[in-house]
């Protein structure tokens, strides 16, 4: 099956649940989706994950799209989001770096001065042909189920190059912006171009809608969010806009910056499960769509607690021009899946009341 | 030399800048301490401990007397706070932990069930002899300068006792809360009564301030927080308050829980960097002093930046009743100490000014 050959399904994926949300219209039921729902929660993804490491799966399409539909057959979910990691466009032009199991994504070598620049030079399509192939699959296996690419944002990614790795503090990255903005500033606009071109060559191979992740933005007060990071996602969310699909934007810890994020110009912001869905409307405003928010460690507790809780987002929900439920997190690789597919059959039953 | 034998210096103590400012009074200059200031960054405290164990040293009178001195000998800081850690009074009744280098503290069996619950008996006195003793000959050297006491908060304690060790997402903590209701809070009383009693011990020996940290508690939204932890740490703060002794409560990632954790019952609220303490100061009201809050990441930038945010701070405390300068969280082990000595000699020139 090929992209055109899914072309009759078209229709009805626009008339998607997901998508529906994501534009602020009615809803048959709230769309639901996970993040990190295509991963080691799942035994039939630790099965075909098996031997392969992390970076050589993102560029496999076969497993690629393999492992993107796992959770859709097994949970029902009303989206799914590519598998892929937030490093492969560093990857894809040239970066040296490796996802280590146990530690995260390490780059070789740290990103610090004007010199290193020459380093992160722009995406072409050609650099992420496989990926472009792995969508193309995908789709075409979903049929009507929407495909949601994904990119980390500037400020996330700037933090891996210039630490070399997953960072608790961000010193370096932090020096670097308040220390040499200017030199800040060229980083942030590479990476933004790099960005925008890894979610447009995912958007022309057919995906409906991208999410644009900043996970470590929840370091940054405000003032250094609106000055050295939200024009830099900004540009990121502008490349795009002008090839129509929904733009998804989330953070973590990300309280204090949801107006600015929404600011940045997604449809869609997706809130951490620390603010009540109801609250961070009045922050974001009435124009956006809202994602989430159940936080992911709920999910350990026995059933009757995470329904009321699931039960309880959706209540909060309610008050959004357009809600998709999510966790306000990623997926906890502990998870029971079963307790995944119960929440989507309770987010089903109870959104179509 | 005994504590009472310091009994001349106590009017010099009482009118120190520190606690002043703890108590909302004018200040002659703005006080200043580090959290994590006597620890990893200095020189000094890396040869004092090298072969020792962190908790056999924490149990040491000796050392924890010279490693509380080091960062007041160096930096000229307006008060120093014990060295000391979170899992002190846990060990001192009898469970089985240890600080496991590079990972934190590893709790041999964690508690989940009622059962565990009795190994959690409470503390007395004597289980902290030692720590008494340090405080008595630490502030017998310290002369005018407060000496601060430290307790972990329930919450943060719970933590480590049901995860058994350090978690990036709290699961087992939550799920224990969220699905058996009556287990956390008896395991939040027992752990409130061997806080509380942990911090008279320190205060009957001589600390003239407390600080109750709950390094964790930014994990949990602002109901859950209110209905199932804040009880017990207003529960600590309230037990020692007879005591006279200004109480300072701080937690990481708080913006949405400040009010909450001032209501709790310290004079003082410690404040995150991520939340400007002009802006904070609105959510905590007009009756409590701020403790803050510059970024430690922060420190790593070229001191132009480190002054000028240092600057901000300040101009941000000016609002509040009392403002007592910190870090928004603790010093980072790379922290050049030399920074840290500029920062202490900028605040109290600009705020003397």
């Amino acid at each position: 099956m090929t992209a055109s050959a899914a072309a009759p399904a078209v229709p009805a994926l626009q008339d998607s649940a997901f998508l529906r949300a994501c534009r602020r219209e009615p809803v048959p039921h709230t769309p639901v989706w996970f993040m990190r729902q295509a991963g080691r929660s799942l035994p039939e993804y630790r099965k075909v994950r098996a031997g392969v490491p992390m970076l050589e799966a993102c560029w496999r399409p076969d497993l690629v799209t393999e492992i993107t539909l796992q959770p859709v057959r097994r949970h029902g979910v009303d989206a799914a989001i590519l598998f892929s990691d937030i490093v492969v466009p560093l990857k894809a032009v040239g970066v040296d770096l490796d996802i280590v199991p146990g530690v995260g994504p390490v780059v070789a070598e740290p990103i610090r001065t004007a010199a290193d620049l020459d380093r992160l030079r722009p995406l072409e399509p050609d650099d992420v042909a496989a990926i472009a192939e792995a969508v193309r699959m995908t789709v075409a296996e979903l049929g009507p189920v929407p495909l949601i690419g994904f990119a980390g944002a500037p400020f996330t990614l700037a933090s891996y190059l210039v630490e070399g790795g997953p960072s608790r503090n961000h010193e370096h990255t932090k020096a670097l912006m308040y220390g040499d903005p200017v030199l800040w500033d060229a980083l942030m606009r590479r990476l933004a171009g790099i960005t925008a071109a890894f979610l447009r060559a995912q958007i022309e191979a057919g995906v409906s809608a991208v999410q644009l992740f900043d996970s470590w933005v929840g370091a940054l007060p405000a003032t250094d969010y609106v000055r050295q990071v939200q024009p830099h996602s900004a540009a990121v969310l502008s490349a795009v806009g002008e090839l129509g699909v929904p733009r998804i934007h989330f953070g973590v810890v990300t309280g204090e910056l949801l107006g600015h994020m929404g600011d940045a110009g997604a449809e869609v912001v997706g809130v951490d499960f620390r603010l009540p869905l109801d609250e961070a409307l009045q922050r974001i405003g009435p124009d956006r769509a809202v994602q989430g928010n159940l936080d992911p460690a709920a999910l350990f507790a026995p059933w009757e607690a995470v329904a009321e809780r699931t039960r309880a987002v959706l209540a909060a929900g309610r008050a959004a021009p357009g809600h998709i439920f999510n966790l306000g997190h990623g997926v906890i690789p502990e998870t029971d899946p079963g307790v995944l597919t119960r929440v989507v059959d309770l987010v089903h039953e109870e959104s179509a009341r």
